[in-house]
């Protein structure tokens, strides 16, 4: 079979493996300073984002990798009222994490202002509650923006970034983890997108160690399904200097609002790892 | 980005989506009475087997659907003795089936003889055990085979069908699993591949309802990546007369042989659905 020119595809050559979705119509495109901007209507998935050429989110499945990697770490952290979003320029995870009633403040720092303004303009949905008066947008370098944030002044991170390279690289290095370190309360936690189980294990083994050298003691991974990202199978690793396991399980079981993938059991079993990963990564 | 002829791909155009690998060259291709069969060598991958242009399996990740559709069923079942697979005819499932000690008979009844002897050939890694005393091969329907079968005969049914298109089909029907139902003893079990829960939805709720037409009180589904399936999220369903979660936990704990993806604590994960999922199947 071959495709035509109805479909996007992404490529991953060095894994020898693409995926592809049909669409109906470009419906933007543009080259900002930081990156190429594609935005297409695809037939079966709804809307579809692609930063340099790589599948950032559709409308259709987003909500799995957005609720995974914003509920799972408020609700460990015991009493969470600052939190900064790293990257998430489509304000998926923002939306998420605004549903925490007991949120004070939520910071989200994106390089790239673009990303925000089309994400307002063709997945609107995810941007609802941008109004919210406890989000606060910072479109700029997140590396920067983390070493110049006051010690101890953050409960959660979220780092929902593009992958390492181009403008993510530089938030998987030890040095953006010790200025996280610095920045977060003693009983803070991290969350960070980690790439796919199957493709990239060493890339999630560097990242453990990069986290722990930066100078947090716990590191751990979970996992989830991620159908429009390469192999369907998706990471994010947590990184804090307390147990990474427990949860308010009670709340999350009573939570006031509604979600689709998450709930209080696939917290627990999102920290259930196969074996082959349980033996290559610490937990 | 367009994909040369150096790439295999799945288009699955109702679902507008298409998965595919890179291949180093076409190992072999034959039109048998049932389907078409093609083996390539892939760049990633290892061998991939392809029937009627579905990706059937690769050598680097198909010990995830394999593990997870025998070792679930076989520690639920008290004390299973003989085991029946419907299709499997790549001999990975049942691989995975004859690591069970405690088993005394293993028949797998493919309707294509010429996948298992490719499979002999070109995944010898699936094959190794297919001298076990313990294993019978039947070549042929396994609808007409579950038909002539005596009651009450089988303790566990293994269903690893190709999707319910051609020469798969009739195995997603409620005939087939009445069938199924007067062959297993009354504290069998039976599993079955289930599609993706993102794609297939419509699907797995027919064969839930399916299943409970042909006769069987329960049934539940479980879930896991598999990569290369379209979403590389994949469930299988399970169908008995007893209540479908508890396992003999301690022996999955202590169990005599290695797997690389299931572990005690996956089985119980795997039974965790997401909240969209949880809603729309039964449980």
């Amino acid at each position: 079979m071959s495709l035509d020119d109805n479909w996007f595809t992404e490529l991953d050559s060095s894994k020898g493996c693409a995926f592809s979705l049909h669409v109906e119509t470009k419906l933007h495109e543009e080259q900002t300073p930081f990156q190429h901007i594609a935005i297409y209507k695809t037939t079966e998935f709804g809307n579809l984002m692609v930063l340099d050429d790589i599948i950032m989110l559709t409308e259709r499945d987003n909500f799995i990798y957005h609720e995974m990697i914003s509920h799972t770490v408020l609700f460990m952290h015991s009493k969470p009222r600052k939190v900064v979003i790293i990257g998430g320029g489509d304000c998926g995870t923002l939306l998420e994490v605004l549903k925490h009633p007991e949120l004070e403040q939520v910071m989200q720092v994106e390089i790239d202002e673009r990303v925000t303004r089309l994400s307002e303009q063709y997945f609107p949905q995810l941007c609802v509650c941008n109004d919210d008066p406890r989000a606060q947008f910072f479109f700029e370098d997140g590396i920067k923006w983390m070493a110049n944030a006051p010690a101890q002044s953050i409960d959660v991170i979220i780092v929902d970034s593009t992958d390492p390279l181009g403008p993510g690289e530089g938030l998987f290095t030890a040095d953006f983890y010790q200025d996280c370190c610095r920045v977060l309360t003693s009983d803070g936690f991290l969350i960070q997108q980690s790439e796919s189980p199957l493709l990239h294990l060493p890339l999630l083994q560097s990242m453990h160690e990069a986290m722990r050298e930066g100078g947090f003691k716990k590191t751990r991974s979970i996992q989830f399904p991620q159908c429009v990202y390469p192999s369907g199978w998706w990471t994010a690793t947590l990184a804090g200097n307390n147990d990474l396991k427990p949860f308010r399980e009670d709340d999350a079981r009573n939570k006031s609002f509604q979600t689709r993938y998450y709930n209080a059991e696939i917290q627990k079993a999102g920290f259930v790892l196969p074996n082959f990963l349980a033996e290559a990564l610490p937990h």
